[in-house]
């Protein structure tokens, strides 16, 4: 794809063109990062990235830019085509979009599928080898089902959801629309729930079921689990990364981001917008405000405050836990020093 | 179902019936928290959880109680119908069974799924679609596989045993009766063993087995491996969460509780009845004594005494951590006092 | 197999036997940890490993030794067959290959399988039951397919490589030779990247590939995503353990070992030689040089020089970590000292 074709293209998209200049507008065979791209590779560079030098030794044939005098500048001087956005890295996503179109499965069942009689799938969607679908689900209308996927009894399924080879969801599950699960993942298994009693642990039923609204993406290998009763909900846009697991009965808000091996106990709830780095920990029925943030591997025991920033394990105040853990290293030295004084002092 | 059939069918169940009150005596359609019960819903509570307030707000129409004085009488001014139980947890769990009884899957082997000529099934056994059960593998009575299960050769299932959509179990294990093995676990895959070479990391045969004791549960995603030699074994009753890490040649008690995210390195032994935190991590050959605990993300390094409650990384005693933690937080401050105090005493 | 035989076979093995001695050239049926072998059984011990004592308590038949004057002399007094490796370890895995030889699946393709027209196949290669082969997708020869693995589209697969039951390779995934990828993992899937915007997040495509060199091996349910552009690439002979995430764009030298529940972030680059312990986490773009250590539960926020060895959240060196450590569970006496000092020293 020429160059001047992409751009023509990205017009219509939302990462607001500013300007661009074709220069011998390339044909475009990929795109690749800055450092790597050759004479025939988009890349793209942000605000602020300080990669003018990067910018300076590229081979790359095409740049989308944002609004940055020198940048534009070198582009310009180098002869390298380079359009202008307000938000080059959306505009980068929407051109990989168009550079890369996804090749889609045929809409039909595929006859290794083994579906109820009772299942129903709607028009236009794809279900691939091996897919087995149990009874009373109904799959929405232009969906993709990958080989092997696993759709247990009850389930409701929105349009536009791309469920990823061999994920399985479990009876009751209700997905929006436009929701990705990814390979392997599990959505709707029984939570971990126990009485204990003189003959052991014996198993509460776990009859509730697991909501994810709309957009919703859920990682490979992520799992996602139903409570005894009730249900377990993920908030519209709310992307979940791989191998982490959402325990029974947590709810989340709106356009959350949770990154990979997080683990969220039975009972947490999630505001809006809240992120959490990998391998973060959120205990029992702990409350995380919207928009906060946990930096990675933080262990969160408490409630959290709209908007806070938090660290460490237990998770406090990321800046105090900046300056805790410089001299957490110090320990041996303090320990030291406090021994001296204690001898130097009279008692 | 009506709330006076549902206490008769609980006075023969564990949850040791007292006495109960039928009021309007509803018909309940299911269950649900105290918080979100409606009037054809069942809810419990359990002593000490101060929630006589929720019961006060509640539209609940039936409950299941402890002997608690403010709890009866708030139920019947409230004409709620109740039931007093000494273990009403217990008693819920019963009813759920009871509200929501579970469709079992038809007793046969589904044509698509793929049984080696000397597999063998037990009377009464489930075998969904696309399961497949490799050489020698003896599957008990009264099991369900469901689709897509994968069985290696030489693999012994006892009876009563449900496996998920998509587990796999490896060559040699073994499991006994009642055991649960939820979606995408994978039980007996080859332990992490290589030795170190001049050639690089050389493979060391993994040809030991899993043992699951009888009524063992393992989590969605799971992993539990076999050793070089020996067994790997998990004792019965034992239940393990999501995304639990089992290494090879790991060995525990019974009736242990496992959350998710937990890691075991290989050859580590836990007690009878321990009870590890989310995201917690043993190390190589530690010995966990009878009922130890640990709370969540501890890292455990050294052998623990049977009994004792741990937290942290590297794991010390909860109290002592607790008070360790506190003080974490105050470290900065403590390094300015102490920078004072040192330029202050006379050298 | 007779000893005798045994020994003959491992002689033209990496492990450079020394001296054997046959005792009485028992018939071995297995192997077992000295601990628990018997009279029909081969089990073997390591320099410095003090198990002098085991020795002299166990009921093994045979037994593979370092070049050790008092193990040699013992297994001589007991009349145990013994053999001397320079490397008893390795001795010991060689033997393993021949005690227990592994079952081949049939080099076929089996009817339940479903491959595209454009699928290519190699020379003895099984694709077990259920297997899923994608357009455009080649797998060498001598492979081994179990059931369930589902293969996307434009996959290629080298000579010699293990694909176990229900792993899943997305599109553009290349692999070497002899790469074993186990039960359920995820080799390949789309990165968890996303462009914040007004309307929420926004996926950025994920159009770049994962490549594992050769004699790569990836845990059971591990995952391995792909990134946006250019390649996640893991070098030759580095071994993945269990439910490990490696981000977008992560690069790994030849040789690493990555034991269980490791999270790599995104664009993190590993050297060669690289070993880090369970539960580990690196975050992105962070660059760990060569023969790096970091041992379990590390938080590796910083870059790591070639051959440090590191511990901690956020890790330090381990040797200062561990004196840290130690110091952390002192802190509350040393606050109190602290108090008390300050107490006592003239303002």
């Amino acid at each position: 794809m020429r160059f001047s074709t992409l751009v023509k293209l990205l017009q219509s998209g939302d990462a607001a063109l500013q300007s661009s200049e074709r220069g011998a507008d390339p044909i475009l065979s990929g795109a690749a990062s800055l450092e790597q791209a050759k004479a025939d590779q988009l890349s793209f560079l942000e605000k602020g990235n300080a990669l003018t030098i990067q910018l300076k030794n590229s081979s790359v044939g095409a740049i989308l830019l944002p609004d940055q005098r020198d940048l534009i500048d070198l582009a310009r001087e180098r002869q390298i085509a380079f359009a202008v956005f307000t938000n080059p890295r959306l505009a980068f996503a929407e051109a990989l979009d168009q550079l890369y179109p996804r090749r889609r499965p045929p809409a039909d069942i595929h006859p290794t599928a083994v579906l109820d009689s009772q299942a129903v799938v709607g028009p236009g969607t794809s279900v691939g080898p091996r897919v087995c679908i149990g009874a009373n689900s109904r799959i929405g209308a232009q969906c993709i089902l990958h080989p092997g996927v696993v759709i247990y009894d009850d389930v409701i399924i929105g349009d536009h959801c791309e469920l990823h080879a061999n994920a399985v969801l479990h009876p009751g599950c209700r997905l929006g629309d436009r929701c990705v699960v990814n390979s392997n993942a599990v959505v709707g298994s029984e939570g971990f729930g126990f009485v204990p009693t003189a003959k052991g642990w014996r198993k509460m039923p776990q009859t509730g079921q697991v909501v994810l609204e709309d957009a919703v993406e859920i990682g490979s290998g992520t799992t996602v689990d139903r409570p005894s009763v009730g249900e377990t909900r993920i908030g519209a846009g709310t992307k979940i990364d791989n191998l982490v697991q959402i325990g029974h009965g947590v709810s989340t808000g709106r356009g959350c981001a949770l990154a990979s091996q997080v683990g969220i106990a039975g009972g947490a709830r999630l505001g809006h917008g809240v992120i959490l780095g990998g391998q973060v920990g959120v205990a029992n029925r702990v409350v995380v405000g919207d928009r906060a943030m946990a930096s990675s591997k933080s262990g969160i025991h408490n409630d959290i405050d709209a908007g806070a920033v938090v660290s460490g394990f237990p998770a406090i105040p990321n800046r105090l836990w900046l300056r805790c853990a410089t001299t957490f290293s110090k320990l041996p030295e303090m320990a030291k020093t406090l021994r001296e004084l204690k001898r130097e002092t009279p008692q």
